[in-house]
C-alpha cells in the first residue's frame, strides 16, 4: 500500500492546488492509533464531506485527506476510524420511522410510489456517500477494495463493523458488475508489474520463480484475467490454461519448465489448471463463472481446433473429510481385504495401522506395496467424497467441486497421482479431478445442480464409487 | 441507434454460441407496437432473467435478447415494454410490510441492523436487477443512458413510468460517479467518429462545418471532454477553451476561422466559451463542476503562463425575463429620458414604440441611433436581471448563471454585442457575460451562494445595475 | 508545411538548450531569395555539418537550423540553396581519379576488395551526409520527401539539380524499403487529421465532402494505407475497397452515399476501386504492388467468403490515344456502317462529323441515337487501345493497365458507362475496366508480361477487339 | 533465435498463400553444413531473388525461404552460405572497368555526372539487393543485425567474408540512422520480455535477479533505451540513471536493493552508472553520444531540480596498463617511501614484494595496513593512466574514457573503493571515476579533445597525478 499512499499524497495536494484554499480541508496529522481526543477531528472531517461544504470538488478533496489519514493508521486506529463510520453515520432511526409512517399512510398509487422511494432513501446510511467519495482518489477503487479486506477481518469479532462491511459490499457489487470488467490475455509481453502480481496472487499451484511464470505464458499456454477499468494494474481473478492433446491427468507435467512446447494450432483440448481470486476485498462477489465462459469463447474463436474444455482441479477437502470419517470409525470405508493389505503395507498393527498410518508416511507413493494397497480404496473413497459429501443439503462439500458444478460442468475423470506436490499429497492424497465443460450441456447441468443438487458425473467416477 | 442494434445482434449470438443451447433464450420476434398478446412473452423472458435460470451467464444472454427486442420496438411498443417493468417488477408490498414489521420488532442493536438491511433489500424493486443485467451488453451502458432518455420523455405524461425512470437514475448515478470518468483532450488527431459527435452535441454555439470544428481544435484552443470507460466513443460533457490575452469580450472573434493563431505559450487567459452536456439520458447527473475544475488543473500544469480562467457565457434567460417585465408594464425598467430616446429611435409612438419595438427590429445593431439608445438601458437591465432575478428563493433565475455561481465563479464583466448571432440577439440582445474563476475564492464564493444566495459580482456589473 | 516549420523551430531550440552553447549554430536569418551575399553563410553552415564540428549532436543541430532556413526561403532562394548542394558538395574529382588509379593498381584479391570499397566511398558525394542529417529533425523524413518534390520540379529545367535529386532518391529508396512500411486499415475511427489527408490525396475519384469520405469507410468498405514509421500521420499510398457480390461494373453505384449497405460477411468479391499515391516526393519508388498483395492477404484472412479480387479501374489514356489516331486519319478505326451511323447521329457531315464530333457533345450519353451509334465502336476501339497500344516496345501505353499487368492481374471486363463523371467521360468516354487478380496466376501473368509483354485478357475483351 | 525461426516459417507460408503458386519458391530442405552438392540450389535461389523473377513480391518470398534456410544451418553451413554471397554476388570487375572508362571519357559536365552515378552503381555488389530483401521478413532487421554478428565473428579469419560484413555494415548504418531511433523510458510497467533482455544485455554491472532489476527501475532511478521501429522488442543501447543528491562515489550503494528511496523531485544530480550496447551486430555503429544527450534533455525537462549530469564509470583498462608498466620495470611508478611501505605491507621481500604482490591478494581492501599503503600510489597511478596513456596519438587508452571525452565530458573525480565487486577490484583496483557533463562546455570539450587530444580534467584528478 506504500505506492497507493504516495499517489494519494500527491493527489490530494493536486486538488488542493487546483481549486481551493486549503486551510480547512487538510486533517492535522493523526496519531497511529487514533486516540480518543483525535476522534472528533475525524468525525468533523467526515461531516464536512457529507455536507458537501465548499462544493462537491472540495468535499472530494476532504475525502482524500481522510483516505490518506486512514492509510497511515495502525490496526487499532483503523478500527476506531471505522467505528466512527459505523456509529455516527448510520441511518437515522427517527427518520426511518417517519418514512415508514408516511409510506403506510399513502393513499394513491402515485403517493405510494413516491413514499416508497423516500423510505428507501431514508434507509441509505450517510456513510455510503462518504464511501463513494473515496472513488475520486487515484486508485480509489483499490482503496475501497482494500478497505473491505480490512473490514472483513475486523468484523469477525466486531459486530458493529459488520454493517459497514455490508454497505461497502453493496457498493462494490454495483461497481464490479461483470459488464464493467475487461478480459485481458496476459503474456510474457505484459508489464512486469502485472505479472509480478499474478505470481503473488496465484493460489492453486504457487509460482516459484520468473522462469516458472514464463513457462505458464509459453506458446502453448494462455493466461486470462479480468480487470476493472479503474484498477488497470490489478487482476481481479485469473485462469491459467494449457493447450494440449487429450485431457491432462497430472499437473507435474504442465508445470515442468523443461517439457517440450506443443503447437497450439493442433491442440484439441484446453485445460484450465489454475483459477485464483486475487482480491480479498472482493470476497463473495463472483466472477469465475463469467471468466471461464468468456475464455472458452475467446479460445474457440482463436483456435478452432480446440474441441474440449476441461479443468485439472484439486480436491481440497478430501483429506479433511477422510480424517473425520476415520476419526468417527466409519466401518464402511474399507472392506476387510483392503484393511488387511493396508495394515500389512503400513507394517503396523491394531488401531494405529492401516490407511491413516500409511497416508501419514509422506513417502508412500514411492513404496510399491503401499502404493498398490492405497490406490483402489483411496480412489473409491474420493469418488464417494465427491459424489456424496454435501453441505446445506444440496451443495457439494468440496468448494472447487461446487464452483464447477454450479457453472454447469460435469465430473469427468479422477486422476491418481495427479498432483504429487506436498500440498497435493496432503489435501487429496495426490489425486486431481477433471471437470468437463461440454458446451451444449452447461445450462442443463447448471439447472439440475442448482435446483435439486443433482451431480452429473462420468461413468468412470460413478464406477469408482462402487469400487 | 442502428449501430448499437447491429452490435447487439452480433453480441447476443456470440453468447449463444459460446456457452449454451439457445432454444429458450431468444425471444420470438415481436411486433413493433408490442400488442397485448405478445406481452406475456416479454414478461416471461424478464422473469427468466431475474430467476437467473440456467445460470448468470444465460440470464445475461436473455437480457441481451430483451434489449435487442426493445430497440426494434416503436414508441408505443417501447412504452408497453417499460410499463411491464413498472407494473410487474415493482417491489412486493406484502414483503415490504413484513420487513417493516420485523424491523420494528427488533430487540437488539444487532438485530436492528440486520433487519434494516433486510428492509432496504425489500425496497429494491426486482427491475433493478434486470436494468443491471443490460450492462453486459456491448454498449450496455449507452443502452441504459438512452433508455433513460426514452423514460424521461415518456414519463412526462405517464406517472407509472416515473418510478422506473428514478430507479434507473439511481443506477446511473452510481455508475457515473465522477471517480470513474476519464478526462480526455480532443484534438484534430482524435477519431473522426468522436469529433463528429462533438459537432452533433454542441449546444451553445453550433458547429457549422468540419472547418469550424477544426478551428476549435487549433493550436490556441483546447477541447476537453469526460468519457465513461464503458462508453469510450461517447462524450458525456465537453468544454471548449480559447487561449487568449486578456478576457475575450465577444464570441464572433473566437469563432472566426480566419482569425490569426495565438501562441498558447504566451497566452495569459483561458476562456471557456462553450460547455455542452451530450447525453440527454444523464439529465440531472452533474459533471460540469468537476469538468471545469479538472480542466483548470490540466491547463495550469501544462501552460504555467495562464493566470486567469474565465468563461464567455450566454445569458439565455434575459430576453424572456425582459419580455415578461415589459408585459407587466414595470415602470422601473426605463427612465423618462431613455424612454424618449427609444421612442425616437424606433420611429414609433405610444405604447408600441420604445424598447420592445426596437428590439424586434433585428437590424438595430447596425442603426447608430437605435444602438446608442439601447446600449445603456439594456446593459443596466441585464445587470439587474443577473443580480436580482431569482427562483426558489436563492437561485438565480438564469440557469447558466446558477451553474457558474454554484461552482464558485463570480460575475466579472457584461459584454455589449458579445454574440451577434441570431440566437444571441434573440436570447440576450447580443450581450454575453464573463464569469471569473478565481482559484482562491472559489470555495468561499460557492459557500456563500449555496447557503444564502449571495452573488459575488464585480464593480462593473454592480455599477451597471445602478445605471 | 506551416506545421512542420513550427515543429522544426521548437525542435532546433530544444537541441540547442540541451547540449550545447548556441552562438555558432544558429544561422542568422536569411532573405527569402537567398541573395549572393548570404550564400557564403549557408555554405559555411553546411561545411560545419559535414565536419561534424562540435560533435555529431551539434552537427545535427546545425542541420536543423539549415532545414529551418530552407523552409522559409521562396522559390528562388530554395533553388540557390540546392545549387550550393549541387556545386559545392559534389564528389571530389581528383580523389575519385586517385581511387580509380589505386583500384586498378591493386595486386591481391584482398587489396582489390579494399580499394573497391574505397572507390565506392570516393564516389559518394558529401551532400549525402547532409541529407541524412536532416533525418534527425522532427518530421525529418517528411522534410526530405518534400525536398525531393521540390527537386523534381526544379530539376526539369536545371540539370545541375538533377544529380541532387538522384542522390536523394537513392537515400529514400533505402529508407522506404517496403520492409519498413506499415499497413494500416483506416476507418471512421481514425484520426480526423489523417482522414483529411486521404481526402486531399485521393487522385482517382475525388472526395467531395466528409460524408463522401464516411461512405468510403462504411461497413462494406475498406481503406488500407501504407505508412512509414517516421511519417506516422502521412499515408504513402492507399487503396479503397468495396465488398460486393459480383464484380462491380460502375463506380457511380460505389460512390452513392445513399446506396444500401451490404453485409461484408457474405460478400464474395473485393473491388479495388481507387489507388492513389500520396507523396509526390516518392515518385518512382513503387509500393502499389505490395499494397495490393498485402490487402488481398488481409482481406482473405478476415473475410473468408471473399473469393474474387478485382479492380474497377479508369482507362486514363484512351481518349488521348483516340484523338491522336483520329488526327492521323487512321482509316481502320471505324467501318463504313459505323461511320454512317455516327455521322447521322452527330447531325454533321463531312470531316467534322462522326465520332469526334459526337464525343465532343458532352450530352451524347443521354441521346439514345448517339449512344447506340457510339457503344459498339467505342468499346472495340478501347479494347484495341488496351491490347495493342504500347510504348518502349513491351509496355502497354495505358499507365494503369501497365501497373496492374505488371502486378500479374489480367484484363477481365470492359464496362460501358462505368464512370459517367465529367472526368470519366473525358478520359475514356465513360468506360472502365476490371482487372482480375487470380491468386494462382499472378506470378505466371507477371512473368509473361514482364518478359515479353504478353497481355493476359478475358475472352470478352479479346472478343470486343475483333468487333 | 528459435522464436525468429518460428515467425519466419509462418511468414513465408503467408506470402506463399497470398500471392503465388509456391512450387518454385521454396528451397528443398538443406543439410545443416550445406555440403558441396547443395550449394548450387542456394546459389540459384539467390539468383532468382536478384532477377526479381515472378515480381518483387515473389522475390521477397524467395528471400524469406533463404533466410529461413540460413537459420537452420550450423556454423559450417552458414560460412558456406555467406561465401556464396561473397564470391558469386560481388561486383563485376569487367563492368566496373567499363564504367571507369566511360567516366573518364565524359566530355560535358552533365555527362560526367551521369557517368559518375553509373560508376557508383557498378560498384554496388548484387548481394546488397539480397541483403535488403531480407528486410521484408518478419523481424528482418533483427535477422540482418544477427547476420552481421555472425559475419563479424567469421570474418576474423576469413578475409573473403570481410567485404560482405562491410556491405552489411553500410546498409545497417543507413537503416540505423539516429533519426529513426526511438528513445523509450523503461519501467517496472514495461513488458517482462523487454526487461528480460535488459538483464541479459547489461554489460557493466551485471543484473543478478528480478529484484536487482526492479531496484534499478525504482522511483529514484531511470532507465532509457534506444529502439528501432522495426525491432520494437530489442533495445539497441541503454543507460541506467540514479537520481541522487551530490555526485555518487561508489556503485555498491546504488545497487543496494535495501537502500532507502530518494525523492526524485528534490534530487540535484543524475548519475549515469551503466551504459550497455545490446546488439553485437551493430558494433561500430555508435548511438551512445545521442543517447546520453537525449536523456539529459528528457531529464532536464521532467525534473528541473537536476543540475548536474555525471557518470559513475569503470576504468576497465587500468589494471592491464599497470601490469604492463610493472612488467617493464618502470621505475617512475613508485617512490622509495611507497616502495618500502608496500613491501612491508605485503610481507614479502625482493622483487616479488610490493604493489603487484599486494594487489594479487584479493583481500587487501580489508587489511588496514595494505589498504593505507596502496591508496595513495594507486590513485596517483590511475590518474596518470587516465591522463597520459594514449593510443593512436590522441585517443586515451581507456575506452570508456575515450567515449565520454569524445562526447564532451570532463574527468571530474576519482573514487577510491568505488566498485569493490570482484570485477571492479580486478579491472581497476576498485576505483571508479565520475565524468561530468557540463552543458555549456560540452561542445568546447569535444572539439579540443577531437582536434588535439586535449583532456579536460578537474583539479582533483590533475592533483592526484602529481602525487
Amino acid at each position: 500500500m506504500a505506492d497507493l499512499l504516495k499517489k494519494l499524497k500527491s493527489w490530494s495536494s493536486v486538488w488542493r492546488d487546483i481549486a481551493t484554499t486549503t486551510s480547512d480541508k487538510e486533517l492535522p496529522s493523526l496519531s497511529a492509533d487514533l486516540p480518543e481526543d483525535e476522534i472528533a477531528q475525524v468525525r468533523d472531517q467526515m461531516k464536512a464531506c457529507l455536507d458537501i461544504k465548499g462544493g462537491e470538488v472540495s468535499a472530494r478533496s476532504r475525502a482524500a485527506a481522510l483516505g490518506h489519514a486512514y492509510l497511515e493508521l495502525n490496526k487499532t486506529g483503523r478500527q476506531r476510524f471505522l467505528e466512527i463510520l459505523a456509529d455516527d453515520f448510520a441511518t437515522d432511526n427517527a427518520k426511518v420511522e417517519q418514512a415508514i409512517a408516511d409510506f403506510q399512510a399513502a393513499e394513491t398509487d402515485e403517493e405510494k410510489r413516491e413514499r416508497e422511494i423516500a423510505l428507501r432513501r431514508s434507509l441509505e446510511p450517510p456513510r455510503m456517500t462518504l464511501l463513494r467519495q473515496f472513488n475520486a482518489l487515484p486508485d480509489g477503487v483499490k482503496f475501497l477494495v482494500d478497505l473491505r479486506a480490512d473490514l472483513l477481518k475486523m468484523s469477525r469479532d466486531n459486530s458493529r463493523l459488520k454493517i459497514v462491511e455490508r454497505d461497502l459490499k453493496d457498493l462494490l457489487i454495483s461497481w464490479f458488475d461483470v459488464g464493467f470488467l475487461e478480459l485481458r490475455q496476459l503474456t510474457w509481453h505484459s508489464p512486469a508489474a502485472i505479472l509480478e502480481k499474478i505470481a503473488e496472487y496465484e493460489a492453486v499451484h504457487s509460482i516459484k520463480s520468473w522462469n516458472d511464470l514464463k513457462n505458464r505464458l509459453a506458446r502453448d499456454r494462455r493466461l486470462f484475467a479480468f480487470f476493472h477499468p479503474r484498477m488497470p494494474d490489478e487482476p481481479l481473478i485469473f485462469v491459467e490454461v494449457a493447450l494440449v492433446n487429450g485431457m491432462s491427468d497430472n499437473v507435474q507435467e504442465l508445470l515442468d519448465e523443461e517439457a517440450p512446447l506443443l503447437n497450439p494450432e493442433t491442440a484439441d483440448t484446453a485445460i484450465f489448471y489454475s483459477i485464483s481470486n486475487a482480491q480479498t476485498g472482493l470476497a463473495g462477489i463472483s466472477f469465475g463463472n463469467f471468466l471461464i465462459k468468456k475464455v472458452v469463447g475467446a479460445l474457440s474463436k482463436d483456435l478452432p481446433n480446440i474441441k474440449n474444455f476441461a479443468t485439472l482441479s484439486p480436491i481440497p477437502g478430501f483429506q479433511a473429510w477422510l480424517d473425520q470419517a476415520l476419526a468417527k470409525g466409519d466401518s464402511t470405508l474399507l472392506n476387510p481385504k483392503e484393511r488387511d493389505a493396508l495394515k500389512k503395507a503400513s507394517g503396523q498393527k491394531g488401531a494405529k495401522g492401516g490407511l491413516k498410518a500409511l497416508l501419514e508416511t509422506s513417502a508412500w507413493k514411492n513404496d510399491p506395496e503401499a502404493h498398490d494397497a492405497l490406490k483402489e480404496p483411496l480412489m473409491r473413497l474420493c469418488a464417494r467424497y465427491l459424489l456424496e459429501a454435501k453441505r446445506k443439503g444440496t451443495r457439494t462439500l468440496d468448494p472447487v467441486s461446487h464452483f464447477h458444478l454450479s457453472n454447469g460442468a460435469r465430473m469427468e475423470r479422477l486422476n491418481w497421482l495427479g498432483d504429487t506436490s506436498s500440498k497435493g499429497m496432503k489435501q487429496s492424497a495426490g489425486m486431481m479431478i477433471n471437470y468437463l465443460y461440454k458446451l451444449n450441456d452447461i445450462e442443463k447441468n447448471h439447472e439440475s445442480y442448482q435446483t435439486n443438487g443433482k451431480i452429473v458425473a462420468s461413468s468412470q467416477i460413478k464406477g469408482l464409487r462402487k469400487g
